[in-house]
């Protein structure tokens, strides 16, 4: 932990000490113009940057704002779990509308729990006003060997982690003026990156892995083309929330579990048994151009895209 | 540079395939989950994140969206500069309302301007729509020994680098619905961050830095508050730009020029030579409480105060 560099005066300022004062410890080094980190030797960085808008990435009648918050920082922080690497820390950028400054503590206390969860320091950041609330979250970590999206090889298997569907299900009730499941609605509201799970993974052979943001098929459809190789993905293996169909599963995105490509041998009972969750072999890679083939039980389904803000 | 991972389909994925091919070369490593460094061994990192929203820190019709991006990621890398750091890579986070849509690739050729002449490649992003454009620069930088605000040191000088005052004239005609004189409009449009000012200024025994965003008084400040002592500021001292006066000069914000605290005996003549940027002597350390007494022509002026958001 680098010391506290003391702030000078000013509305900004104050707003910076009291959202430092809420995390506590987990606040490092805020105060210069940048934040410094010693990299660990011989590791590789991974940077990554992540906006939550609201109405576009979330509506303040579905989560509270310590939801949102946990929720924005979590995400970020998934994509660097998706490296299997490790989180060294992360910045905050915020544009904050005037009727959003009341919950800013609440908002606050949010980020500050996925930051504990997940060990990752938050060494600064920018606060600024505007006219809808925009919370960036960048995340920078470290790996001795980052898996990107191209390293699927011919011959693996393809897998995914816990049971898909939940933040699918929770949208449809909200667009539908329902209130959604409980347990639909944690998995939108509180995701979990996957961090000891990936490296679990990498540590076993995995040589490529994307987290789940677009949904099951599109981001299954990032690795086969960034791999330059074709898969099979089979709906009826995959783990699913109970009240949820293979396809609705195959669509939901904002899960931010892993996709991950690994030998076919792979101990999933061993997987479980050492992260807590659950683990589903849901495809392999087959000869064939770039992209994805997808079957449930066998009969040929519609391949549905992922999902985009243009 | 990273060999880039090939995106996906969909709309989002085409913006950015459009994006990294304005920007050729300078775009690297795009298309994983988190972008992939290697940090120079033995050198610390400096991360910082910085929010341009439109209304807020730019307004349309006073700039072109080329000089809106080159602004943006320029601010982000006056603040490696300033702790004399060497840029790696930024991040760029966007959220673009439908009628910025068409102004998009004159933003990019702008912030590709800035990666260029600083030599930061940019090695990843998030895009998204909002209702106001928000363009969020994150720049990695290291260096070997990066400098804080906290290091003044009793007997340094304090130093600034360039002519003052640009900035604010530039914003006092357009609010008064004018046009600013050429000179000062290009100081709001086109500032420089001062990278290797910085690190000729960190190897001749500067040891406190700050780049002048709220205004030298303001900036002072800090450097005062985090090294816990009092600085005497001469106005009459400073370089300022024609048309300006000095009170002015000290209040302008966003001038992305250097205050450094370095040995009173620093070869100005030198640097100015060696750089090409003139740089004057404004102040020293003195006895007394953490704060800045601030004279013109040996008269106390009062101090101002910053700029704040809120």
């Amino acid at each position: 932990v680098i010391p506290q560099t003391p702030l000078g005066a000013g509305r900004e300022f104050d707003l910076i000490r009291e959202l430092c004062r809420r995390w506590g410890e987990l606040c490092s080094g805020i105060g210069d113009d940048a934040a410094v980190l010693t990299p660990p030797p011989g590791e590789q960085l991974v940077l990554t940057t992540d906006s939550s808008v609201e109405g576009r990435h979330f509506r303040r009648d579905w989560l509270t704002p310590r939801e949102i918050g946990y929720r924005a920082a979590a995400a970020a922080i998934s994509d660097v779990a998706a490296m299997a690497a490790s989180p060294l820390g992360m910045l905050l950028a915020l544009s904050i509308p005037a009727e959003w400054l009341r919950d800013l503590a609440a908002l606050a206390d949010g980020i500050g729990d996925a930051a504990r969860l997940t060990g990752t320091p938050i060494v600064g950041g920018d606060v600024s006003s505007g006219s809808e609330l925009v919370i960036n979250v960048t995340v920078v970590g470290s790996a001795r060997k980052p898996l990107g999206r191209g390293g699927v090889q011919p011959g693996q298997a393809l897998y995914v982690t816990g049971r898909l569907g939940g933040p699918d299900a929770a949208l449809r009730a909200w667009l539908g003026d329902s209130e959604p499941a409980a347990d639909a609605r944690a998995r939108f509201a509180h995701p979990v990156p996957r961090l000891a799970e990936a490296r679990w993974l990498a540590t076993r052979g995995a040589t490529a892995m994307i987290d789940v943001s677009d949904g099951l098929l599109g981001d299954a459809g990032h690795l086969a083309a960034a791999s330059d190789l074709r898969i099979a993905i089979e709906l009826g293996d995959l783990l699913i929330m109970a009240g949820v169909s293979p396809e609705q599963a195959a669509r939901s995105g904002e899960e931010y579990e892993l996709i991950a490509a690994a030998p076919p041998t792979l101990d999933m009972a061993a997987f479980t048994r050492e992260t807590g969750v659950p683990i589903s072999r849901i495809g392999k890679v087959i000869a064939g151009p770039p992209g994805v083939d997808v079957t449930l039980r066998g009969e040929r389904v519609a391949s549905a895209g992922g999902f985009s803000h243009f």
